[in-house]
């Protein structure tokens, strides 16, 4: 196997650097086969990086895209961002992946206008995985919201790229996909919804029909794939019932008097495992499913730890070659 | 004012029918002029009514809908359920409005089709009032599944129904009224969406833009409208992830060792609280709006408590004589 190199927007995130240059070191130790690129300031990424020159080659760039930018004019304009020229360069075969933490919107534009589209896909998806209830598996959710407006051929293929990844990168067999729906039936949902299902149901996947939003995290489905508005709604809703919930609680523990707070010092450990639970993060990054290379977004808020794992994640994608898999199974189906 | 009526389904539910007709005797205590039907099993409702005759009528029904009943033919083929005659009385104007805890597809389509639609309402949309985080306020979400496909009219109705409701039956004065969309700009969306937000923002409503799905529980807007297909998905989403969250919490409680476990009992009221918070159903039923009458859906779960608030919710929609309103606004506009 050749020498893998990960492109690494080392200037998103509200931890860049320092993080990303911290979580690159680590795995790096790990992962004898692989080569990294730093794209950001030079001078500061150079200080960072101190004596471990190798395998880590640092690209100068002078601009950064922020949050607050409108990502498809950000790409047009920025041109020397560190997101853009590390998407040039994976565009150009001198990395094989990219790996960023910034502006999501510029992320799925970087890919899909920079990178390009594999032949066959007519829209990539952006799919994380999702903690279940009952165990450490999670579940991948696809789309989330790259695309505005569905059609049914999207999720099929989605559906077809989420399973593949499932079994090669988590190493679930015969991934069980489910679709996304308002009820149980064959003809619940509107238009969109009932040809996905007709879809699903004559592929090779192993589709076992609708789930509902609430069941999403009971650990049903391997792979669960919805139009990308309806994921963008639930993914985000999901998040911020997690984040209202917990913030209630720890409200809730120390607001009610002394013997409650004492209480709350005592449950710590179990609060703790909750949020650890419901961390999305562990799960490593999103991953944009349709493109020439893996592009993989992690939160802006992730720690060194978080992008340590999402390294090891790309990194196992790229081992298992899924994208040239993606590239041969589209390509000539078209 | 005029004597109102409820109709009462007291077969629906799982604690049917004592803990309707329980709810049904302590709300009567409270509303000297308010009438109730109760239609069910006329043997069990009189014991369950003992002498509390007055204001309270039996209507003998021998059929039941169940969850597993499919709504548009359960509607056709079981003519004699509780559900199905109240609806009959209600469409007679023998009664003023309808209250039911069973199937909620059964309650839509009794609703729609034997009480029938207000005219130049052409969908009715099911709306509900979630908590939000730091108030005991709460906000109206519509529509979360009356429709798989909807239009962008069908949404400016539905907000304008359901601003109003805020207003009138819940006193919020203004409500801001936002779209739940995938960004904030103006230009998010599908065209649903798109269009939905140009006329939202063109009509006389208080319209404060776009809201996310991470938003929804901050308590930014009185009324969040949305298509049928992604509320449903967002609703069910929000109280599959407060269960989860919940029963995870309770499980790391116990299951940590001696100190977490006596931790656990002195933070029992916090998690009270918070399942209090989150208790859906303390904020009264789900409505109907877009009928000729008000058709309130309860839980299934409820408990007589709980039936007991949505009970005096549907008397104050009678009160506010919303439905009179709904007719002048837009029966005139077509």
């Amino acid at each position: 196997m050749k020498m893998r190199t990960i492109a690494v927007d080392a200037m998103g995130g509200e931890h860049a650097p320092e993080a990303i240059v911290q979580a690159v070191l680590k795995a790096k130790a790990e992962l004898p086969e692989t080569k990294f690129m730093l794209f950001g300031e030079q001078t500061k990424l150079k200080e960072l990086l101190g004596q471990n020159e190798e395998r880590v080659e640092i690209v100068a760039t002078s601009e950064v895209i922020n949050d607050e930018d409108e990502p498809v004019k950000a790409i047009r304009t920025k041109k020397d961002s560190s997101l853009v020229v590390a998407a040039q360069f994976v565009k150009q075969g001198k990395a094989d992946a990219l790996l960023s933490l910034g502006n999501t919107g510029a992320i799925l534009a970087s890919g899909i206008f920079i990178i390009g589209r594999i032949k066959g896909i007519e829209r990539p998806g952006l799919m994380p995985t999702l903690p279940v209830k009952n165990s450490d598996d999670g579940f991948e959710m696809i789309d989330v919201g790259a695309n505005a407006k569905s059609k049914p051929e999207y999720l099929l293929n989605w559906a077809k790229m989420a399973a593949y990844y499932a079994e090669k990168v988590r190493g679930v067999s015969q991934p069980r996909v489910a679709l996304l729906n308002n009820g149980a039936e064959s003809d619940k949902g509107d238009d969109v919804h009932q040809q996905a299902y007709e879809l699903l149901k004559s592929s090779r996947l192993n589709f076992i029909g609708n789930i509902e939003g609430n069941e999403l995290l009971d650990g049903k489905a391997d792979v669960v794939v919805t139009d990308g508005f309806t994921g963008n709604a639930v993914l985000k809703n999901l998040e911020g019932t997690a984040s209202v919930l917990i913030h209630l609680l720890k409200a809730g523990l120390l607001n009610n008097g002394f013997w409650v707070k004492i209480g709350a010092l005592l449950s710590k450990k179990a609060l703790k495992n909750l949020a650890a639970k419901f961390d999305i993060d562990k799960y490593g990054g999103a991953v944009l499913l349709g493109v020439n290379a893996p592009v993989v977004k992690t939160h802006g808020r992730s720690d060194q730890r978080a992008v340590y794992y999402t390294i090891k994640q790309v990194d196992k994608i790229l081992r298992e070659e899924i994208i040239e898999e993606f590239k041969a199974e589209f390509g000539q189906a078209k």
